[in-house]
């Protein structure tokens, strides 16, 4: 948890160099895709379910003036005037009586300080404290825990504070919180229901409270902080609602407020679904009470994972921790399946696509650490829906080979499910964004597999799939060449759903250093980790003997490709000389799983791990692979680098090949994240030399977590007992 | 049926002068608080539920090009260029080769052909035709109607047709139909289901066709009229849906599309609800089968409906009568509240306030001719409800005097009904906009009760309700003067929930001619109408009496107000000497009611009416009440006018006083609607000297029902004649 106040002890915030605490983070429940966002000045933040961005709603927060009583002071989270117009529209002559003076004026900038972890999120000025706690534990595993167990895990709330510290006021002074919703269809409302007084809009947000607080709606907060008459604060022609409390003098009060959110009906297309957390609630205001009924534990949990958090990492990197993790829960979706039951999607941010099987890959060491059941019940579905059966083609050649087995690069989008056997995002006949990633998506399901195998010891579920791995590292192999003797290890044919197009990677923006997956090195180095973690789960023998065979061939090819100098390619044998630090992610998986002979220096692959090491070591200067404020430049030839990945290669520079934290690279990446221009996306991915211009909202950089770990212990534990205790 | 042909016959267009057929107009099944708007060009149309204006959805409609194969010609419903953008934000590089070129334009203005009717709007350019039919019926009444006769009423869908007339044509071509949905949360899809093949987005619309014709999803809709592969028609992260057909050459062809909105859970907060349609519709899906099942029925029923329409009325009213009858249906709303029942809501256009008192009593004519049942439903609901019992004030004066029963202004806002005993919009202290309207909805309560009951002879209704028409004309007595030897028959105080404010008329945001409820000429009439239609339904006979005397002393003070030329001020006896149209509303209630003779001139009351007659034959002059282009103007003193009222007074001109119809008018008011600021929000209200300023995208115009009938026979039956046959 890093405050603004830790940070005036440096010469650099904790939040980057000349930036205040003005950044939009998440604040959400786990599995309800829902947030509020909240962070920026103006109406720039807002409770959102299921979007693609922020919900652009004012939210109100704020006290009664101690000097001048009847104006009030608010944190900037809506534009600077109260008001929220549109009265205009009904009184069109302008005859009317019933608007108010602006009694309501912002905190300065100034004045306004924020303390910044993961779970909680806490903002003074002046004698007040909003504290939001969105706290998140282990997710009991829907195909074994209880009910109870389950209810409690998934109530879709988050926790609210407004503290007013009135011990030297002289008066009473009144204290609020409310938002202006965004909702088409429905009218902003107040309720009063099983003793909470609440504000909400439609059946699907409500913010409730069981402290001495009345509601009301208006289009100006000075219509329900200082009503005419008191009948007169429930307008409902308004758009902003208000929970108001009074403090009195003499006294520090806290106000808690319960934020729910709540989808009634089938939540997904394509195959209907529902919330789980229909399973036992029916209406948003039992949310609220189950939020208030949570409160105590909710705030404790928050307070003991940011602590260990803090405890463990410097402010620069705890931020982004903070921030990663708060992106990642607003964008997941606990849902329950028609004839199905429950499944755990991740929405891609901005673009929604579900459980995009690329981030899949890069969000598993959270998810394994934390609840390695989402990552067994997701590969489960991309086994039975979302895996295909394709052959492929060499390029500029329309013969058909066998291929086998793949996976689809997701499972829909923006709440609906894609056909089986297909992702919202694959398109035939093309060479770039939008193609096919086959290959990438089969080695990524490898390498979950048997990162799931090895963290969690659920042989059960690895005897289940035998025949899957089976048919993976033959369909491998097939992508390699139809010829086992002239086959180099990596891949060397697109899937025939290309159409003669061509396969790309997860770095499907970016250029063909890392966009195509064709002869790629980063895709290499993973396809040689994943035939070796394969290795020791295949019962046939002969398969095994491929795998291993097909890794020492991946190997080879890798080392076989260094110039004089030692950098390797970033395409393998196609003159594509740019230069890519994601050579080294490969190296992750042994890693994680524990298979240290696999990347040790003395062992069979001793060669290859040096290699890419020595490729590494040759990355970080300038003309290569580092922006000029000393940010990572995953491809020597593309502005555009990844901020998940690079934190992932950073853990693994550190972790496996020894070297020290770059402070430097820490403090421009969070920059990135901190500029004016990207402060509104929350956490986002790709940075354009900075700026966030794509993969914006993004769930994907949870891989910051591997800082949490070191190395000598596993690292999944060590991300569990940080987050858990 | 009013075709742009028949105008070109004429100098003026039946759309207005030089206005083409680019105007904004609903297409909306009953009930279903849906509408498909469309008419303006760009993407200023769409598929909306419960919103109060347009969705600004891009539809997409046209044809391949006869000429050029590979090209397309569009309606204009959409931005010029077909591309929705958005792909930048995944190919941040801009290195794709996903993109087409632009293969779509839009048919000229001069190509383009509208014929509007109440029921079917369609276009054509050149051998494209596009038919939109929401057709109308008598709606069941849910109290007495079967299941299956709900069921058909209530089918929350329109239907579409696409014709490509390509006898002339050498070559296949294809149609298409589509939109790019607005939906926050949930994505674009395609479906095939039952036979249909569909677009839709979330769970509550969809648009399907049995035809032999392809769905996809794109952002150019290039990508879906000419793929470079078919398997890529669906790409799901586009936003426009598409259903493609092709037209052989040689043939004309037509393809059917059901349209269908569906909300699946509750509906409404304050009271939960559900829409009526529920009851036999699980899923969207399932109301596009049964539109697809209904078409035919639908197109004749159209038919009909039209045709006697234009028999009935020259082109300028009978457009104006179509447009008013649409924006009517897309702000209904079919109720089946939890624990009660169902329930008629009409929602005030851009404002969505549900069941608007002042609009109910204006809507009548249209709905007891149509569906009793609604007026009889929502006035119980008023009673049970939205009524109340005050205390009344004199100005001025905070002494409480009795007053009794009143009924509040509307049952809630945008899908929240308010609480018992209160409206969403009337508030205390005020003296102009949102304050009470007591008075006013009191009486409005008497006159619709009274015309439901004379209309339909209910006596069981009328002696359920015997008490409180009791009530109300004592209630009504009590708010002219405590003192009976004082009192002059209108109204002369204010509801004690004023708080020193004052009421106001539905002319809430006129100046005070209109606006002050107390002394006011308009309501005054409405008064004594509402006492003489009580009298004959009240049981205790001194009440009768009561309500006679007053009636006759409201005539007595509304005679003696006259000045010496004739005029009646706006509101007696406070110097108001602003002159008002609306003096003569009051008339319309016992024509209506049969009673001509209260409006005899030779009758009891024929020196009022005399009066008024004489007031309202001062008025329409340059000086009083008429604008520059010869719409009329309510009030001498306010530029605001409003169309509803108008045409009301314009029938009671007609009808009652004996005027010719005023042509010249009744164009300036169609120009009005047609003005290129206006057309964006179908039909609306509040005119500021021809501007749409308020009550805009409105409901309320139906009261031009009233022209379509003749004196002589009852006016009601006559509407009911004309829309049903």
């Amino acid at each position: 948890m890093i405050s603004q106040s830790q940070s005036s002890a440096q010469s650099v915030s904790p939040f980057g160099v000349g930036v205040g605490p003005f950044f939009n983070a998440h604040h959400s429940p786990a599995g309800a895709f829902a947030t509020m966002t909240l962070g920026c000045k103006g109406p720039l933040g807002g409770l959102g379910m299921e979007l693609k961005g922020p919900a652009n709603e004012g939210i109100y927060v704020g006290v009664e003036s101690a000097s001048e009583p009847g104006t009030f002071q608010a944190l900037p989270f809506f534009e600077g005037r109260s008001s929220t117009l549109n009265a205009e529209d009904y009184d069109v002559e302008g005859l009317s009586d019933y608007q108010f003076p602006n009694l309501v004026s912002l905190f300065s900038d100034g004045e306004v300080h924020r303390s910044f972890g993961a779970c909680l999120d806490t903002w003074t000025a002046g004698d007040l404290t909003f504290r939001i706690a969105s706290p998140f534990g282990p997710l009991p595993d829907p195909a074994t825990a209880s009910s109870a167990e389950l209810r409690e895990a998934f109530i879709p709330a988050i926790y609210v504070e407004v503290t007013v510290d009135n011990r030297h006021g002289a008066r009473a002074r009144k204290a609020f919180c409310g938002y202006a919703g965004s909702d088409r269809s429905n009218s902003m409302h107040t309720y009063s229901m099983d003793g909470v007084t609440g504000i909400g809009q439609g059946r699907e947000i409500a913010i409730g409270s069981r402290d001495d607080v009345y509601a009301g709606v208006a289009w100006q907060i000075e219509a329900i902080l200082t009503p005419r008459h008191e009948e007169n604060v429930d307008f409902m022609l308004g758009n902003v609602g208000l929970l108001v409390g009074t403090v009195p003098a003499g006294e520090i009060k806290t106000f808690r407020f319960s934020v729910a959110f709540f989808r009634e009906g089938t939540a997904t297309s394509g195959m209907p679904s529902r919330y789980l957390y229909r399973r036992w609630f029916d209406r948003v205001e039992d949310v609220v009470v189950a939020g208030l009924d949570g409160f105590d534990c909710a705030l404790a949990r928050s307070q003991s994972v940011d602590a260990r958090i803090a405890a463990k990492l410097d402010p620069t990197r705890a931020t982004m921790v903070a921030h990663t993790l708060r992106s990642y829960w607003g964008a997941t979706q606990m849902l329950d399946i028609d004839g199905h039951g429950p499944l755990w999607v991740v929405n891609e941010g901005e673009y929604r696509m579900m459980n995009t099987f690329d981030l899949t890959v890069d969000q598993l060491y959270m998810e394994l650490a934390l609840n390695p059941w989402t990552i067994r019940d997701v590969l489960d579905m991309f086994v039975s829906r979302y895996s295909y059966d394709d052959s492929c083609r060499f390029p500029n050649d329309e013969t058909l080979h066998p291929g086998g087995i793949a996976f689809c690069h997701d499972m829909g989008i923006g709440n609906v499910f894609s056909p089986s056997g297909y992702s919202s995002y694959e398109q035939a006949g093309l060479k770039g964004v939008f193609s096919y990633m086959s290959f990438e998506e089969l080695v990524n399901w490898a390498l979950s597999a048997c990162l799931y195998v090895s963290h969690t010891g659920d042989q059960e579920w690895a005897a289940k799939h035998r025949e899957v791995f089976s048919k993976v590292v033959q369909s491998m192999a097939n992508r390699d060449h139809p010829d086992d003797s002239s086959r180099n290890g990596i891949m060397g044919l697109d899937t025939a759903r290309c159409k003669g197009g061509k396969e790309i990677t997860t770095y499907d923006s970016l250029d063909a250093s890392l966009g195509q997956a064709r002869n790629n090195l980063y895709l290499a180095v993973k396809t040689w980790a994943a035939y070796l973690l394969l290795e020791p789960l295949l019962q046939d023998s002969s398969m095994a003997e491929l795998a291993h065979k097909q890794a020492v061939r991946a190997a080879s090819t890798i080392v076989d490709s260094a110039d004089t100098e030692g950098l390797l390619p970033a395409v393998i044998g196609e003159g594509v000389e740019a230069r890519i630090i994601p050579a080294i992610e490969g190296l992750i998986f042994p890693f994680v799983a524990g298979r240290s002979d696999l990347i040790d220096a003395q062992g069979e692959f001793g060669v290859m791990v040096s290699a890419l090491a020595r490729h590494f070591s040759l990355l970080l200067r300038p003309d290569r692979c580092l922006f000029a404020d000393g940010g990572w430049k995953l491809s020597s030839t593309s502005r555009n680098s990844w901020l998940s990945k690079i934190y992932l290669c950073q853990f693994i520079a550190e972790s496996i090949l020894g070297y020290p934290a770059d402070t430097k690279a820490d403090q421009a990446h969070l920059a990135w994240l901190m500029d004016e221009d990207n402060a509104y996306f929350a956490w986002s991915d790709q940075m354009l030399t900075g700026k966030a211009h794509g993969s914006r909202y993004y769930p994907r950089g949870v891989t910051s977590l591997l800082w949490l770990t070191e190395p000598g212990s596993p690292a999944l534990p060590q991300i569990r007992s940080v987050l858990f205790g």
